[in-house]
């Protein structure tokens, strides 16, 4: 069997941490990465709107050629993964549980901090993940973290002082023994550094970008060739707003140039 | 003639700014409010995809009846105000020309600093409105204030360290002398205790939406009858995502309950 077609899909740049993650270990796939820009962020949206933007996405990605789909978006993982694995015709696999499994297996306390958008927070997905592997979980929005990564902050000390106060919240009552923060939403991955300073002492930060990946890579472990240098040319973007802002922020994101990219259009 | 029916358009929350400023100097008139709530926000998409956006919805009001179309979005009018005007066969009144007027008219020393999202300052729609009347103006982005006021942290000391920031960097270098700040957004509106804090002491602050409440009364002034009271159906609102959502933080801005309120699907 020849390289895989994996099709990433996400509201706009947060998926390209798990693009990352994934090229890393699985770099003998060819990506198709989706970037729903033009409608962004779904993280302050209802659920029939997040279900209706990812599937018309999700039936894209499979028409460029997906054989499998990567849902690199909480919040639509969150909202719309059943409609979205009846829309789809080939396997689907989500941030949810891959995030969820990694943390229940790092809690000793068993008890977890997830962090995320609004919409995954009311969603409640983390909780019924974690609760399915006995494991307690405090859900926490913290909207103003995903303008401050896109704000280019990473590393700002007004950027620790609001996890701080996020982490301060959260961390606080039934959840002060909590040993895991969970990071429930595609962007936190860059600001790492900054969470594992704001969260109190010996906490283990569980990025679900990573535990994706690694899931991704066990689904196709059985057909998978063997490992092989990654070739240049073997991720095609596509984005529903301007290339040119993808291309300049997603490089933070994904740590390499975004090369192939192409504007379209959902909406016929 | 009866009470003019005046539509009034934004990407989401910020324009019941300028409603609420409209139902203060006009309240004999009947409002229809659009709020592209599921596409929002604008402050950070391209050209295309903001006209495109802009140009259903203020089709979608004047098939509801508006006689006069106010674009309460800075983004929407700094982007696309001209193919609103060819789209719409009534009236248009946008944001920037009204609040560009009362900037000049107050400032003494010709130098006025602007704030607004990404995609508005990048348009310099205010620096061009602002040179036509021999002002001189330094235009700065600040893409974390929309989310502070969406996070309700309009009084928040983090906000206020973030407002120092952003205007410590406006008023710098050669405009060290400008007098006036101009909110150029929607949102901003609710940020005038802090803002007013954060500018250098003795700066004026001039906000769009008033500006532009006056300028749509001065433009009625020939047709309006005397004022009367205010009635409680007087606006109708029309949202893209969900409604509740729209009715808890819309109170906010508006400072009042929302009560008549409509789901609209623009994709058809």
């Amino acid at each position: 069997m020849g390289s895989p077609v994996i099709g990433v899909f996400d509201s706009g740049f947060g998926g390209l941490t798990v693009l990352k993650a994934l090229l890393e270990v699985i770099p003998n796939a060819e990506y198709l990465y989706f970037g729903d820009t033009a409608r962004l962020p779904y993280g302050s949206k209802s659920v029939e709107t997040v279900a209706r933007y990812a599937c018309e996405a999700t039936r894209y990605l499979e028409q460029q050629g997906a054989e499998l789909l990567v849902i690199a978006c909480n919040t639509a993982t969150a909202l719309a993964f059943d409609q979205i694995k009846n829309t789809a015709s080939v396997a689907v696999v989500g941030v949810i549980e891959p995030g969820a499994e990694r943390a229940a297996v790092s809690s000793r306390s068993g008890k977890v901090v997830v962090i995320g958008t609004e919409a995954t927070t009311c969603s409640h997905a983390y909780r019924h993940a974690l609760a399915a592997r006995e494991v307690e979980a405090h859900e926490k929005a913290c909207p103003l973290l995903v303008p401050l990564v896109e704000e280019g902050w990473v590393n700002h000390p007004v950027t620790e002082e609001i996890a701080r106060i996020y982490l301060n919240e959260a961390f606080s009552d039934g959840f002060r023994s909590a040993d895991v923060l969970l990071l429930g939403c595609t962007h936190y991955p860059l600001l790492k550094p900054v969470l594992q300073r704001a969260a109190p002492a010996g906490v283990t930060l569980v990025d679900s970008a990573e535990s994706t990946a690694m899931a991704v890579r066990e689904l196709l472990s059985s057909t998978l060739a063997m490992a092989t240098r990654a070739k240049k040319d073997q991720v095609k973007f596509f984005v529903t707003d301007s290339t040119d802002k993808f291309r300049r922020l997603g490089r933070l994101f994904l740590g390499q140039e975004i090369l192939d990219i192409a504007h379209v259009d959902l909406k016929e």
